[in-house]
């Protein structure tokens, strides 16, 4: 039995409980742009019920393009007026470089990869990099509420930066 | 009082009951990559505890070159194997075309978006094209394990569409 197996499982407990429909905004007009990793679980820091919030993440919880096109939809079309940046102590992203990412990938693919690994080095300035992105893009209009924050994966406590 | 000052409060609570750190790596060796709606709680559905999944979303839980970044990372530097792809009914990327959502923000921002709104129109046919970008991609390595399903968000269940 695959992990996708016993996780599927999991999912019909979930649906017998389940509350019943939500409208389709978030609630709490806030959208949080958080890390893919493993140990931080936005919702829960956060207190988030379903229907509350948009939630984005991806590998540092880095303001990428991507993250861009959404935090513009969030906000655009679904009336989202504030933003939640969470970084967190011992991130994957920490760990490594650019340079040696892509050179790892080219050594064994062949292929180096067009896009920016966005690793980096320092957490906080990598959190005030985040709003400072945010903030130069011309598509995401509100911009009054964008704070930064980083969790610590040893304590659970989650620390505002900016 | 913000909406992220009430989340912030939320947050005290959370590290209050804090069980303590655990490995980087995700435990179940999975990466899950769904959409970013807030009626959507993914650790929740899948029955998710810290530590066990890296959970990757964005406007639509599309394959974008982000998420595939995310891939790349969570598989080759942090050893997942498995992808769990979630849509869902009722979704936000359903209401609109990417020339409609284009024009709209050209239309007051003065600047047309560079990149893909991601919209689109058949929810089981996008996480099937989803799967799709994935085996195409060069720099994810685990493509064995590659499921897509959509969740309801009126009954809370999950289905499996590919």
């Amino acid at each position: 039995m695959s992990a996708t197996d016993e996780l599927i499982d999991n999912a019909e407990h979930y649906a017998a409980g389940f509350g019943g429909p939500l409208p389709l905004p978030p609630a709490r007009h806030v959208a949080v742009l958080a890390c893919m990793d493993a140990r931080l679980d936005p919702q829960a820091v956060l207190g988030l019920r379903e229907g509350d919030a948009h939630v984005i993440r991806n590998a540092g919880g880095v303001v990428t393009a991507d993250a861009l096109r959404s935090l513009a939809i969030s906000q655009r079309l679904l009336g989202t007026t504030e933003i939640i940046l969470i970084h967190h102590t011992d991130c994957g992203m920490l760990t490594f470089t650019d340079d040696q990412f892509k050179a790892a990938v080219e050594a064994e693919v062949g292929i180096r990869p067009q896009w920016a690994a966005e690793a980096f080095s320092d957490l906080d300035e990598d959190v005030r990099q985040s709003i400072r992105r945010i903030r130069a893009d011309p598509f995401v209009p509100h911009k009054d509420a964008v704070r930064g924050f980083v969790f610590d994966v040893a304590t659970g406590k989650l620390t505002e930066v900016a």
